[in-house]
């Protein structure tokens, strides 16, 4: 029988590709958590697996491997899609893609499925990935192709003797590591916010709570002073966080086919932990770097957003921005307060600010008042000689 | 007598320039209003100078200019450097130094004299557009070439009979219509943010207040739908929005001279106008309107920051900043919350997602799944090839 | 019948679709005339169309509209796509595009056919300026769609009373205002050149020929002194150049469909012209005028060559373009030899190396050594700090 | 007796300064050769010093360092100012600079002199190289302070004893690896080329020749077949086409000090590299490598020319550059011809255009018609979006 591997989230979708794929296919589901599930997650979408016919499941942990591969990047370019969205989702599909086309190839399939829709970004990715990879693995898509209503799956679903529960929850949630994602009916629409009840953390603390963030070369090693993974300080900054409901925000940009889209998400430890790190940036990288870096990283999460992650220009971009990063060091503390947050200040020993060169806005020390009015004379003189030539005509 | 202009605050700096002056020259003295002084503000003022013993003294009320000749491109371009700073005392001293130079020049003053020190920006933006503008008019500035301490001064003042009470202010407030600055003995350092009671508006409301923000062709031209000029919209809105203490946040940047300075600020309408306008345009403007604005915008920032408003690139790209608002007219809900706001929504005729296209995430309906296929497919072209070729090797 | 409006060159494979298309349509033959066209060929063209049974034949004649719309701004970016190739091609497209959509909504046609393969960017450029004009109008491409041989289209017109002879020249050639195209067998592979006989123009003058082009705010409006439009200008200076065998080149870039593309052309005029202008500027536009055009114009070529021409950041790009030309008036004088060509210099009265401020390499006047000294410590302070701040460490 | 190292070239300003600093200090002359100096004008620098009362001399070979600190970069960045300069003296003038303060501290030296005026570049490079390096070394600069004549330079050195013949050459030259620099009278104005006389090499050849440069990840590491050191490479294609006179111009630019200079070069090997090297790239790099590597190449390109190649953005942009090479090897053969040469192809193994995915201009292999219909349909859907819902207003 063809061997597939089915990019599996438990879904109805995904469900219905399952068993339909059955038929034909030597079903290997695969589900990629990029730190979106939980342990008892897992275990469930594996049950179900099983009930929807295939022959194999496996869930890949993907969470050190999202965060080497794609956050870190992220970090050190303070990469927020139209200033506002950390890419959370785009982010993980990249690497959901990476991974299950390898195992695809592991395991010798000659099929991948998976439940994306024609209308939307996923497909983008998936696709360009999967076939860049892995030439010679044929793509199924049986949602994008049939175009069925939900209805249509359940009523299919049953005929199959799959009697499960399939109620659509009020609003779709995508959770990973860098952040939830969450669209409704609002989201379809330009006008109104998601409702308070949409987010997946609700308030819960009162009044401020302070905490530290330690960076090394741009990376967030240590969270109250404890060290430890990166991705398990994100962890534990967005649990801390979640308290406040501190990260919510709606993006609107640009898809990849070319509309515009509206998505609701929160991001605690994304938010928090970006601006912590362009804060220390901004107190240890010269003008030029922070200059450079904002046009190269907005590129990158363009890029990255779009699917053309396997770009080599990617490869490039992230060696520029580790190497931005060698004076990054330092600890941010960051003040949590309910529904946002506020930066106090950092200690660095990489700190310009720290220098005995001058007090901003108080004496100077390393220069004269004639140094000073010999550079602006100079520093003035294009713009002189082009009022000079100019005003005389 | 020599014709001197003094650009005159009222502080002691000037004061003592004032008077200091005034033995060798004819002493005009001249304030520039971009938003901070109220009409009480300016009678003080007008009154201290007489008492410097200057000839003259004149308030030029710039407030409309500086919406016209800078703010309003720094709403059409999102400017905040370093993502977070509005450039309010940047852009102000620009204009500043505009209306002082005009007026010397419509008395026939041969001098200007200024009192920044020769550590900071200021020294650079008033010289630099004083020098351009007017090549001939020589630059007096005793605080940089005399660095006196504040005892001196004082000092000086009262053996010229000056008895007034010159205590230093805990932090020194900059403040006008596109935000106050605020710096302090916190702000010298890196680590430690300003205190709650150094921002000028303190906490007054509870709960939320929605607030309507209509742009036409990118500027604000109504208020919680009464129409007015954005000048005017954008000070009601920071009245509003002050009793929720919203807009605080510290900057650190890179000064002219090449230090890294610190300042905190308070600048509730020019972030909530900003942030309302990008929104805006996120509906109204295509991928690449956004990205190559966010380059020039960039740049616009940071050529003004650092005193070369007089370069001519800095009106080539406010027309294209001009250009890119066509179509950005709409209304944007705000939300107003103690010490942070929200953004809800936006109406426009112009918003890119009300059309017939497609549903973002839904069923598409201008393209077929086989459309998607084929872009797809092509989108991929480069890298799939560079995979082949170079895999190979 | 069904009115269809074809896009129509008089080559095989329009006069193929043509006669087939005619069975089911009432065809209109158009051609765009964007400078490669004599009265001749236009008048051969016309009678070939007439042969081929349709029901209307029109030439447009577009040369000032594409001078106006698209070559003006090319030459204010100095736009030379990889740094070398003018787009030609490319910016011909677009402009018969919009000719031809117009020409059919103001006859009425529900139907526009070209003669592209699905292998290139014509039927890009085509296909989404057609689409986006008129989106109810239907594009009809048989090339496309049925990837017939040379053969079977000759075959297909003889059965259909057409004994034309349609010998396949070894070099094909596509003339134009802004140069002329030229793709054979050697520029399917990356080694070779073209010979010498496969270019247009072939050296008939020794020695060297000065010539003068004289700009005004950017535009190239006269020629040795004799003022002229300038799409005329341009013409004029081909053909002189045209006799020195200038400017030939092979340009590799890459197509809107993923794959790379090698084609030789000779654009005489667009060379001359774009370097004589970008001279030009560089003695009258400041630095950052010179760096930001750089970048927009890079993006607007690309956005060209891509079919993108009614994105309304060309729009927004071409006022920038426009704003920056505003001093770029005087005289180049230029040197024509055999197969190059060099520049001798510029005359302007905007020429900022003509003020009192400071003679190159020589005794500067406008400020003195203590100037220097100052400017340069303070430029140098960032380093400085850096250095002192990390080399501690 | 204090300790000081003098830039020393042996032309009359250094032999000033030499003369009149050994009046007070234990002069150390130091010559840095990057690529300029023969073994017998070396050897005449030496001698000359020795005559003008130096303590010590000292050549430093500084071609292979030239070569692997900014050479190459300037290679793996196809940087030419302004479209047009190799940036020859400015790349010079850094690593004399380095090599110069490295060697003052190796021997305890307090002060470094050196022969710039206060008008140009390059007492902008040395100053800022010297005062970050060593922050406590003392710069000596008795041109710049003194502005002395010619007249005043030559009867003080012969009232010291030294009758040598100073006689000004009618153009002033700056011979290096990466090119050589004619400055005289016509460079001074705006309107006149240099005269054919006033370049090093004078035509010898006739005819063409061909020569293949090979490049191993952007290196130029053989030429015509035979490896070497890259520098070597490059003296030696310099040597062949100086029989051509091939690679002058005239370059216009801004002054680190704002002004506009004009300078002649002739740099044939370094125009020659960089166009090859850019060729190699367009069939090896995908569309966003190319793209970005201009933009920050052409920064790398500002920042170096001014003097800023400490600031850490430089060390950034390097690794990019780097890790853009990845697949820029193979060979490029070049025609050179009088004054002029062209790009006849290139041969590599990680030609994008050789893969098997589609002939450009050609029936195409990897996708369809319908493929190519779908990718243009959705790839126009912004532009129809936005014209669907601007046009109905």
């Amino acid at each position: 029988m063809k061997k597939l591997v089915i990019a599996y989230s438990g879904g109805l979708d995904t469900s219905y590709c399952a068993v339909s794929l059955s038929k034909e296919y030597e079903v290997h589901a695969v589900s990629v958590n990029t730190g979106g599930f939980s342990e008892d997650e897992i275990k469930h979408i594996e049950s179900n697996a099983y009930k929807m016919g295939v022959t194999n499941y496996k869930n890949i942990d993907a969470v050190a491997t999202f965060y080497q591969k794609v956050v870190k990047y992220l970090i050190f370019g303070n990469v927020l899609k139209n200033n506002s969205y950390p890419l959370s989702v785009s982010a993980e599909r990249i690497i959901q893609a990476i991974e299950i086309v390898e195992y695809a190839k592991s395991i010798g399939a000659a099929y991948i499925a998976h439940g994306s829709t024609g209308a939307g970004n996923d497909q983008v990715r998936f696709d360009m990935i999967f076939q860049t990879l892995a030439p010679n693995i044929t793509i199924i898509t049986p949602i994008r192709d049939q175009q069925l209503t939900r209805k249509e799956e359940i009523d299919y679903l049953k005929s199959e003797g799959i009697n499960m529960s399939w109620e659509k929850s009020k609003y779709s949630v995508n959770k990973g590591l860098w952040g939830t994602s969450v669209g409704g009916v609002e989201t379809l629409k330009s006008e109104k916010p998601l409702p308070n009840e949409a987010y997946p953390s609700q308030l819960k603390k009162e009044g401020e709570e302070k905490v530290t963030l330690t960076f090394k070369n741009g990376e967030f090693v240590a969270f109250n002073g404890i060290e430890n993974l990166p991705e398990l300080n994100i962890e534990k900054l967005n649990e801390i966080a979640a308290g406040y409901a501190i990260g919510r925000d709606i993006h609107v940009g640009d898809t990849i086919v070319g509309t515009k889209g509206r998505v609701g998400f929160e991001a605690a430890a994304a938010l928090i932990t970006i601006k912590a790190h362009h804060l220390l940036e901004k107190h240890t990288l010269t003008k030029w770097q922070l200059q450079h870096k904002e046009y190269l990283s907005s590129f990158y999460g363009m890029h990255l957003h779009e699917g053309q992650y396997l770009d080599p220009v990617m490869r490039d971009t992230e060696v520029f921005l580790q190497s931005s990063q060698k004076m990054v060091s330092g600890n941010v503390v960051v003040r949590l307060k309910p529904y946002h947050f506020s930066l106090d200040g950092i200690i660095s020993e990489h700190d310009l600010m720290s220098s005995s060169f001058s007090t901003y806005g108080e004496e100077n020390r390393a220069w004269t008042a004639t140094d000073a009015k010999g550079f602006i004379k100079i520093l003035g003189n294009q713009n002189k000689i082009y009022q000079q030539v100019n005003s005389k005509i």
